[in-house]
């Protein structure tokens, strides 16, 4: 019999719509803080039964659903879920497997790299069920080790430690793997996200079917996965920018690497477009960071994407592509299209769209949870 | 010297924002008529050039920009805008070739279907240049015939009279045109639209990727698109709905001329979801006709779509997939996929968002024009 939390009465909460979120706000009483990290079922005013989810009361999210229906968090319940999460998976050689709620797995995250997976804890309730989950993925995968990538911010506001261990002991070294016809150098256990991003794979390809003969600016480069796909699909040109020195190093090794002739900038991408008014690309990418940390920051962000949106368009000729991206949670889909469409406003320029982007199968987004979409993109082509 | 019109003061109107538009309250004083379906000039209140458009003071919008630039609007004009847009599409067998505003010819839609081309005049000025068009169009691709579709009822806002005629004068036959490895009877003298829903055809392909072996529902079939696609691609079995039986009768040929096993039923979508209860299917397809034809139209089209969609998702068993579509010009993407949330949280089930899906290539959104975005949908996943 697991503790119970009661919705206050009145107007409906987000999670009467679906949504697998409640907030400390939203319920009559908390719990005693034994129940952090454990299952505790959600009761609305009236006592009906709402669904079962994760409970801790340290962060503001005090409640993550785990299912609709009466089952217990263990070892039976976590198999099933994440076997039906990789049977929703194409096999690939890297791969999300787990994301977190649109899996039902509310705060991890398992993702593939060849023979290694990584995985993500970032509620109190998966922290603790490491073990089982460890053991589960043992069973069902076999792989040759599992880094623990415990190390996100976002632990923090759960009342967790942040570190990276591995499965093995061994620390996970850095190794060469072919993606989509391309080696990466990947650092998995201390690259960006959980070493690479899996997520804008295929816009990689896609921006590179546009690529061929093409003079072709990558901001934001990052390990160079659209300015390395660019070159080997036949671009005229390819410069690839990002402030990091980090990032354009590992860019450079990759492209050395896989022999593609790539030019490299260490620069603030804000920076180079005033320095560089009279370059000319003919297909420009701006996969940058998210801009948009919090809520509080939206009004900033998205002076900042339509900024360096309208540099890119003022910098295109006719026919000339813009790909460009935004993987800010606090973006939605329709501000950021509205954003370009100010730019191109403001341009004086006509875009046509050629294709909206969004994420991939793998990171799915949970339709009653508009947090899991965060990833969003435009093809635009001047006309 | 062409004639010109002023912009009144005030707020920036939506133009100066980049939209090709301008409604008739908008400006200091209309123009006399001899003017409708001319080229004239818009000035901003201080007399600022603000670009080229098409005048006429029988319509609402009273000028559609076709250029920024001080051009005029004859043959040299359209032949290099002609050019242009054919220049953007990739080679097919049927593809639309203009699309309005988003090509900078606003009102004129060229659809190809084999030899054969299908023009649509939606404004006077497009009207009056047919003869230009057709000549143009002639030099640029030596059609066997064209087909003017003057039959649209949107035409009458602007005036004119409805008709269909073609360049030979011999009324266009039907006939079996292949299209991604299917035939289709295809009707381009009264079949809907220009002929057949060209803008889902990337959809109908990737609908059928995820077919195989599944028992597929084919909601508003129409010609057949999805339905046809999904038995070709291996699904178990498939049911294909359309209130016409027109549009049955026509799908059912198509079927048996590729000898493609599909079952059929002449009756209302919502009807048959009511009657049908029971019936288990791992794939629906919901691609209805436009529910708001007009602003005004957009609740009860909200409503519309989130009941057909609920009863869909209630249909549904875990690992079931929903492609669901939308046409209506007044229906945003945010607010579709807002209707299908709510959909899912009254039908108390979790959905993933495989992908979220918008117009084809040949069929592109101008970023600054909120109404040529009418097609957008999304693939889901029941967990």
């Amino acid at each position: 019999m697991s503790a119970s939390l009661k919705l206050k009465p009145g107007p409906s909460p987000r999670v009467q719509r679906g949504h697998p979120w409640v907030f400390s706000g939203e319920v009559t009483r908390l719990l005693p803080d034994e129940h952090n990290g454990r299952e505790v079922e959600l009761r609305d005013s009236r006592g009906r039964f709402m669904g079962m989810g994760l409970y801790n009361a340290k962060s503001q999210i005090i409640w993550r659903r785990y299912s609709r229906d009466k089952v217990a968090f263990d070892e039976s319940f976590l198999k099933a879920a994440l076997e039906a999460a990789i049977a929703r998976r194409a096999p690939d050689t890297a791969r999300r497997l787990v994301w977190s709620e649109a899996d039902g797995l509310p705060g991890l995250v398992v993702d593939q790299f060849g023979q290694v997976l990584v995985v993500q804890a970032l509620t109190a309730g998966m922290d603790q069920a490491l073990p089982i989950i460890t053991t589960c993925l043992q069973r069902l995968l076999s792989p040759a080790d599992i880094v623990y990538r415990n190390d996100a911010p976002s632990r923090k506001l759960e009342g967790l430690e942040t570190s990276v261990t591995t499965l093995s002991g061994n620390p996970a070294e850095a190794a060469w793997l072919m993606l989509d016809g391309i080696e990466f150098f990947i650092d998995l256990h201390s690259g960006h996200k959980t070493g690479f991003y899996l997520d804008q794979r295929a816009q990689h390809l896609r921006v590179a079917e546009l690529a061929k003969g093409r003079r072709v600016l990558d901001g934001f480069c990052h390990q160079g996965g659209f300015a390395l796909h660019c070159a080997k699909a036949g671009a005229e040109s390819v410069l690839a920018v990002d402030i990091s020195e980090e990032c354009v190093q590992a860019a450079r090794l990759n492209a050395g690497k896989n022999q593609l002739a790539v030019d490299f900038s260490v620069m603030n991408m804000f920076d180079w477009f005033t320095a560089n008014r009279q370059e000319n690309f003919d297909l420009i990418v701006l996969d940058p960071p998210s801009f948009a940390r919090s809520k509080k920051s939206l009004d900033g962000a998205l002076r900042g994407y339509k900024e360096l949106n309208l540099r890119a368009m003022r910098m295109l000729p006719p026919g000339g592509i813009l790909a460009t991206y935004s993987c800010s949670q606090n973006v939605s889909p329709a501000q950021f299209m509205s954003v370009l469409a100010e730019a191109a406003g403001d341009a004086r320029r006509d875009f046509v769209v050629i294709e909206e982007t969004g994420q991939p199968a793998d990171h799915p987004v949970l339709l009653t949870m508009p947090e899991s979409h965060y990833l969003k993109g435009a093809i635009l082509q001047l006309r």
